[in-house]
């Protein structure tokens, strides 16, 4: 348990208003999105980033271990305060949009800054930040840093890393670093802000981010395309992409869950489906719009696509949008617990993945329905079983550990979006030679040699 | 000098013929484009991967300092063997593009593949590989990653960080690792191919590099604007990228360069302009295309552009650029000896930054031409002053360093394209804390705790 002494200087630097550490707040900021459960000792509001350097020196000396928290809407951990110490919450204070800047199309902004609110903010001055985590209501942007946030429209716009310009943070020290700057182009020293992405809070704290944007499209048109099989859908996603056009969304839904929602919400979907694909395009120009959608129909169709339509307005885009978004919760029809993966493979490899997580299933007796984002090969795995059932559940785990190896095979990756945290740990010696995981454990000493820093996370002591 | 033993060992090992240690070679290997000299005691040509783990291992063990060079195109000296030791050299075996992967539209190569070679072997298949440096004729895929080359196409594409999927590579104690994958979304361990970007050489030896392709665009418009000062040219610049077009060069020449090339060439230039811009847009539609450029026009002339001319044919294409293409030979009317630097803004600050270097300029009674990339705010920067005069030299590095000042006190960087190498590195305290250049040390040293890695560069031991 923390001293009185630490409670005591928490206490005097932040305010009191500042240090929790009674029993309901340390329950409430003792879980994330993966329901596991770890209480932390205390948890604090740093006000800014002088108090966050005061806290980090602080800790450093006494070998206090430090949590820093988004929102607490990770899949896998890596906010969770598995050994105890100090969670370090940026929502009450470190919450602020800093500068929108026109001139050179930047956002810099506190980590506590909610994704979907820089994503209105920006658009209301004709601006635009693409990503767009499934999690964009209320995940942060400090966490989409340090996850490498992805989500739909990666296909066309990347992910949070590219659009990371520079990070302000504080190491475990206490020393104050910038790394990049507003510049497109920086070349002098170490790209530290490339490391500090997706380092899952580990390395540092992020206390400021600044952020590249664009100039909003104006324009977005939404298509679906039904297929025999899995096989032909990707073909087309490639074809499609060869050609130049490059979709913002090209997402897929595999038989399983076209019958899953069809069954839920009587939709009147194609059930006999190999696959559906849902794909949105944008742009300034009606002519490029039509032009895009010329090329996708022309692909679809010449690899098989039986039934392209165009949504002639908002309404019709929003239905051929529906099962897409209805997808996850529709498949509790296969099993009252899911085992949700994301992994990610060259998107080559989709259809012979999941050939290999059908035979899976096959030889498990369970179902394993996929979705997700044909355009990066990120794929939402969900292995379904009967949660009431011990002997399922462990089944189930079974299957994942395959389902990993078939994607590391294949050239993928244990996350495409997720990150690692505790709940992925397990598996980092499949995915990395020890001499990649010594690799990362001495970059993890170099910036915390006393690691206090988010201990446990990613396979690492 | 290098011992017998060590010799032999590299002679046994890759047969003599990829061993070079007589005079005549080794003066060969002992300048970049800095014309620094600095000989090496052996030039070694790894035939694969698994040489590269040997000979470092070896060094290693031996404590022999190597330095990885590509083309030698560098202005930096980055790839001069300042201590010594041996130069790795990639241009006689391990020089393969191994494959242009259509499906998921990636090149994976070697790194001693010419940019240019590979620019127009992806084209040929209808892919483009954007980052386009001035070298890109010579210089190499090793060496554009290792400096993070930039190039005119960064204002709509990116630098070459933005297209770097992955990098296998050799650690200093032989260990070979693999930094990312073939997918977009990739979140499992650090993010070690972001920080091998631009390290110059000093963390590891990249062996093999996975890049991003995109879809070669179908057509391209060039266009001209001529402005009274470069404040209006650069509120054309915002003002047109804000409007959602991005073109894919966006290049000035200021007054003093405009009027070193009517002075060389007669072309019949506007000597009295403050500015010209020179445009390049792309896209895979006439529509678009013509869309791009009206708005160009249209925020141009709002913004007291006199000339605006759109080039009808390729040649006129060639013509609007004469003057871009020839502003760094024509300097030399100011002076015989130029010493260019390539200082980056954010480009908002622009303006405000040539006008401390014309009065850096005037305190020195001497001449400092600028032109560059103003869609990204890289400038080159020359300081013109008469080689033959040591008093004017010593005048010029004066200058340098208060150019270095501004740009650092603009919130701009040292180095936009060339990297800190040797010529830099004095000025590395400008621009980090000592924090952050601590910082920098701990991670050289989690890399290279030995310092056989291009030792001496970018300000480290």
């Amino acid at each position: 348990m923390l001293s009185t002494h630490a409670l005591d200087f928490f206490t005097t630097l932040l305010g009191k208003e500042n240090v929790y550490s009674d029993k309901a707040h340390l329950i409430a900021y003792s879980y994330d999105a993966t329901r596991e459960r770890f209480e932390p000792e205390a948890v604090l509001f740093p006000r800014h980033e002088q108090d966050v350097s005061d806290i980090l020196k602080y800790c450093n000396e006494h070998k206090i271990v430090i949590v820093p928290r988004g929102a607490g809407s990770g899949f896998t951990g890596g906010a969770l305060p598995a050994n105890g110490g100090i969670v370090l919450a940026f929502e009450k204070h470190m919450n602020k949009i800093l500068e929108i800047d026109m001139q050179n199309m930047v956002a810099v902004v506190q980590p506590g800054v909610v994704n979907m609110e820089l994503q209105r903010a920006v658009e209301e001055v004709g601006l635009f930040y693409p990503p767009d985590p499934a999690s964009q209501e209320y995940s942060t942007i400090g966490g989409n840093v340090n996850e490498n946030a992805g989500g739909m429209r990666a296909a066309k716009y990347g992910i949070t890393k590219d659009y990371v310009m520079a990070i302000r943070a504080v190491l475990p020290n206490g020393d104050i670093i910038k790394a990049g700057k507003k510049t497109i182009k920086d070349v002098a020293g170490y790209n530290i802000a490339g490391i500090l992405i997706a380092s899952e809070g580990t390395l540092a704290v992020t206390t400021e981010v600044t952020l590249k944007l664009l100039s909003k499209p104006k324009m977005t048109k939404t298509a679906m395309g039904i297929f025999p099989t899995v096989h032909s859908a990707m073909e087309a996603v490639y074809k499609t992409m060869a050609s130049g056009v490059t979709p913002v969304a090209m997402e897929f839904l595999d038989n399983l869950t076209i019958r899953a929602v069809e069954q839920t919400y009587h939709k009147g979907l194609p059930v006999e489906a190999g696959a559906i694909l849902v794909t949105d395009v944008d742009g300034n120009l009606e002519e490029d719009l039509d032009f895009q959608l010329d090329v996708i129909g022309r692909v679809f169709r010449e690899n098989g696509c039986s039934d392209f339509h165009i949504a002639q307005n908002k309404q019709e885009a929003s239905d051929l949008w529906f099962a897409r978004r209805n997808a996850s919760q529709s498949l509790s029809v296969y099993g009252s617990k899911k085992l949700n993966e994301d992994v990610t493979v060259p998107r080559s490899a989709l259809p012979a993945l999941l050939d290999q997580f059908y035979k899976i299933a096959d030889k498990y007796n369970i179902k394993i329905p996929c979705f997700g984002h044909t355009g990066d090969g990120n794929v939402h795995t969900n292995v379904m079983v009967d949660g009431k059932d011990p002997e399922q559940v462990k089944i189930g785990y079974k299957a994942i550990e395959e389902v990993f190896q078939a994607t590391i095979d294949l050239g993928g990756t244990l996350s495409g979006e997720h990150g690692i945290g505790l709940a992925k740990a397990p598996y980092m010696g499949m995915a990395f030679t020890p001499e990649e995981m010594a690799l990362f454990q001495s970059i993890k000493r170099a910036f915390d040699p006393n690691n206090i820093l988010n201990p446990s996370k990613m396979g690492l002591e």
